[in-house]
């Protein structure tokens, strides 16, 4: 009694307790949901920032977590402008689960898989699937199908359960109750952010990606079917903007980070055409996590293997190309791929690309009116997309650069 | 340039900012030492605490630093007692290069895989390696030996690198300069404690791990070739060693973080009895990292690869096994060795046993005279020895309980 | 009505935000309320710890925020154990009146003037008004009779709500709801050490206060009329006892906060002494502020003056007395008085007393069974009683210093 | 011994520990510099956010060791740009200087008795020196010379102390040695900054204000006469303005906070024109504290001693007049002035007006050359001069509103 007692809580570095119902605890408990445990949240960037070995599982718990909350909060802030009558105990369930499963389709190492993915389609012309950023997601629900349908439609009497979580994670509500529970999960100023913000500053050890969390919770209203803050609160969700943009600019788009991220990218490739790891149906998910790559790295190659795990071999082009001569280089595709593709990955491009807001999705609420936060707020309408490219070698390949310097001449820096 | 500048800054959640001179960035950058980064810092205590991921190669950066901040402080509080004079530029390179390396001998899964060895000898009767609690250390120097003999012999014209370093760490100094870096490196009150206390802490997200690092620095003095602090300092002393000791109870001691790395005990002694992962020779030792064991682990069984992996199937006896019942069952290991073997691990015994202070080490200095810390305060002459067993099993197992019963039963509760 | 949003929200620094219902912020708006922001809540601690000016206003919000946290959690905890219906809405609105009032009648600088009436009445045989301990308290609750109870009165329809609060305060509850409110208040586990342990902490910048308030809140149920923890929940209640111990040794207790505070009470007699501040009715506390105090300083003399303004003239005996030489001194309290009085407070002693635990006040619920903390955790069975002398004397006064010297040669150092 | 040993350090709850010498000790331990602990760091900003009672004291000590912190850290810096042998151990105790001293000449409640100054002379017509911004500054000047000049003449053996404080202080430095010392101290990115922001955030318990000290401490370099970042430390720096600007509009600029400070600056005029309090001589400083004027505020008028002690009385004109409507006003100031006297205060108009960036101060290093940061960041050159009015008066005084209604009403809101 007292073991389960405690065993509910599990103490979490960034919301502090988190508290887990019997039900939850049974789909916590499976082999597919545990398999998070072997996803690294943010693939290779502890190989700058070595804190940064959290995984998958411990960010579903926190937006579970968190999306609960703001739920909670959003019925009571929004109590003065509109009834949210169907925010009941069943309903922040579904919430929470939407929460909990929103990253169960994700593949080793992240969105570095969903690259290799891309890598594996455009340059090496291999026939995978792969759908840009929403490849975790179709997959998620894929899986969900696969190891919990059956489990998740016995939750609840008044949804059903694998439709409502489906809808949600997918951002494609068909009701009202589906289409709060989506801006929560999957929105600008969302449970998702909220958490992996907080929980990759913490594990970085960086200060940056913090921000009022508290205050958030307490200015989020729900009114004609948008989500929106009242204008007091605007400077801390431009803090909360701020945070996202800088972790994008000093993490998320390191350099490092990234040059290391495509090689890993382009060593899947590899381990994909030699067959080495399963394809991604949902059968084969329980085999799909960090450890199988990691274990047969050296099969991409001992330059790979040498990189990945020894961090060497691999060096950066001395400048980041940014601006006009990132746009120019996006114009030249094609040859860098075919670069890329002829040096087996030994010569590479990494672009990164990154829209810190978009002006239409987060509103200020006043005087009775839904205002678009960009008109509200100079500091926001300040942000800018945030572009850039890096090219990086092995340096057995260093004499084969002359056709990405040719390219590279070409390009204004 | 400024990358340079900029990369010779390691950014630590607890530190700060770790600064990297270059001599120790090449260190750092050898394979041997990037194998770390591969090695969890404590076993399987993720399962419980899911932020736990870190590993032995932030706690070497960290245990470096702080090794250099205690010696810089040591010197200036300890001014007015005695001369420091050797405590210069070079000295702290060397002290800091025993910070760097104390933990280099580290196998897969830190303490886990030591305490597998211990098994295998002991209940599989594996004719293998072992030596206690100085294993990774004794493994160590040679790792030193085989991979940075060459390059450390170059950083220093007065000191002999290799013998200082690897005398430091396993606590047998020859020099007055050894003496005081090993109290610093490995004591009752060093950096190697200082930095994991205090990391394990952050990652576990947990507050009692806590104490005032800075107070500690400030109070530091070495007279008379001991390390001591002043009678003021003792309150922060009396936190260090109670934050210690709740580390142990309520983590590393915790009774399911100690049943899974049981269960992994048991199943690297399966992957050693089937040669299925490399001895400890130093030859092998970039191929003994926890992903080596992590992707052989179904060769060990699927129950133990299902209990590691997904957290299932092992089950924990009911009672923490404490007090006069501990000390029964250490008589009974003979027994309970066998039932193990008996039953190839799916039975498991498992014993904590840590003391928390022992008296002659951490010395007040009052009144120019050295007291041992137990005298003068009576928080420390509480702190006990904590020892605690517990018995777990697999599902599979639970009709083969008999004689485990048999012997609990002897064992007054 | 936004402004009203967010009003009703106050920032604290310990708590996050604390929720300001309407009925509260009546109470908060009255004279007599505002009048807690002019009394500090640590006296002439900031001499000695900058940062220590925080007043008995924020503290009481504190204890109102935290008392209502508690008695939440403890219905949820208890669940399993016993019956709390009684905690409901209304009930929390009185149990946070109790926390909000608790220390209403205090003072100007808190229990430094308590100190003071106790010195005018033992020392200066001054005929007033003193309860020991209890003083602020019972003026207290003259103080809510006075000028708030008609409006108390009309808040609750179930509750006669000053007597409630009244009773909850003194310690001295009636019916079974005071009962835990009155645990909840004021006893060894309460909102109200809860609440300054962590601010004091705080403001003075100290680790050493801290503890997990989180875990608390999670830990405490209610049975059988006492408040007590789980088993599994004593290392944090002995983290709380020892944060408590450690503030008392090092802040409450240091010996140059002591000699200020006692200097400080010397002079508060002489205003009384001269007539220069109201007595304590109920009808003068608006006049009964800490600037009242400040600025009549000047007239209890320059000496008084130059301590509290400007830190100086005042010297401290170069050894604390403690132990034995405690307990000599305390028999010799009607020679020392004598001394004190004679130099008119120029020569100074004071006596530090705490008990850090007393145990019969604190339980563990195990096995169905309620049992003393001392008796489950060595650590809190090793507090001792904290008891120090300290003699303080001006500049002026050093060569009147040989009776007191006389008294200590007779005391063992 | 011993004692010394501890006293030389005093706690900090922004920087940790304060390293005191024994020639700062001894500053330190004046009746000048002791006066700035009733001297409050925030005017009434406490009676919003009630932990902000913290006074110059802590932030002078807090200056101090900022600014010997950031002039090492220049110094290891810049080594690779530029010589800067005289930073020294005696340059470091100039600057530690500087930084101690820079707000000796503040005047009760800070700004707050500046704005005072302000109003006496343009609205009541009283002859007072006054001299905008740069008021206690000149008459920090005055009081160095008056009470510390013959002290700190002894300090040095190449400076002559004085002078080299009072025109680092007063932005008018001679030397190079000045000059550097002067951008420490007192320009956007400084000592003074770095130390108010954190602090002031710290006890508002807002966390706003937090930015990452250490990386800038890490982040300046000094070339060419110019304190300078390099280009990959901008973040940090966008981060530091953006904390300023929050802090600005969230607490300096908050509109209760104005009214209030706005309510004292004209009960100090009221003293002043009955002279209740003493001019602002140098040789009346140490009469000049916030004490004084709190024990005289019931002879400023029953409506500002009730708004100042109890919160009571005075309300705000519901809309904050911003944009167009500031710039309408302003040019009205003759007309509002004429109702704030004849309406002896009980009306008031208070404005605020920030500029966040002055595009010439900070530069950022990048291949050789020091470019502004405005044209290097996107975020900083969108940040804007902020700038607000508040209307506010005494509930006595509401039918007398017409003229300020009138007035109001040729303002576009």
């Amino acid at each position: 009694m007292q073991i389960l007692f405690f065993m509910k809580i599990i103490r979490d570095p960034i919301h502090g307790y988190i508290e887990v119902e019997d039900f939850v605890l049974q789909i916590i408990s499976t082999e597919i949901f545990q398999r998070l445990r072997h996803i690294t949240q943010t693939g290779l960037a502890y190989l700058v920032y070595p804190g940064m070995r959290h995984t998958r599982f411990e960010h579903s718990l926190g937006v579970m977590h968190l999306a609960k909350e703001l739920t909670r909060y959003i019925k009571i802030n929004s109590e003065q402008y509109t009834d949210l009558d169907f925010i009941n105990e069943e309903y922040l369930k579904l919430v929470g689960l939407s929460g909990l499963l929103h990253d169960i389709g994700h593949l080793p190492f992240s969105h570095t898989f969903e690259n290799a993915l891309s890598l594996a389609k455009e340059v090496y012309g291999i026939d995978v699937e792969y759908y840009g950023k929403k490849t975790h997601v179709i997959f998620g629900n894929r899986v969900i199908d696969y190891y919990l349908g059956n489990y998740l439609d016995k939750l609840s009497k008044n949804y059903d359960v694998v439709n409502f979580v489906q809808r949600v994670i997918s951002s494609t509500p068909r009701t009202k109750e589906e289409s709060l529970a989506s801006l929560i999960i999957s929105s600008p100023l969302d449970a998702d952010r909220g958490d992996y913000l907080l929980r990759d500053s913490y594990f970085a050890g960086v200060g940056y990606g913090n921000f009022d969390i508290e205050r958030i919770k307490r200015s989020l209203i729900y009114v004609n079917g948008k989500l929106a803050v009242l204008k007091k609160a605007i400077p801390v969700v431009e803090q909360f903007l701020l945070a996202r943009m800088y972790m994008y600019e000093t993490i998320y788009f390191h350099s490092v980070v990234g040059l290391y991220n495509a090689v890993l990218s382009h060593a899947v490739v590899k381990l994909i055409q030699k067959n080495l790891i399963p394809n991604v149906a949902p059968e084969n998910y329980l085999k799909l996590n960090d450890v199988v790559i990691m274990s047969k790295l050296n099969e991409a190659g001992r330059e790979f293997f040498d990189a990945i795990v020894y961090r060497k071999g691999f060096k950066r082009y001395k400048k980041d190309l940014t601006g006009n001569c990132y746009e120019t280089l996006e114009k030249k595709r094609k040859e860098i791929n075919e670069i890329m593709r002829e040096n087996n990955g030994l010569i590479l491009y990494h672009d990164f690309y990154d829209v810190p807001y978009s002006e239409d999705e987060i509103f200020v609420y006043d005087d009775d009116e839904l205002k678009p936060l960009s008109t509200e707020s100079k500091i926001v309408s300040s942000l800018t997309i945030i572009k850039k490219g890096i090219v990086g070698y092995h340096e057995s390949a260093e004499d084969k650069m002359k056709k990405i310097y040719e390219i590279l001449q070409e390009c204004p820096l």
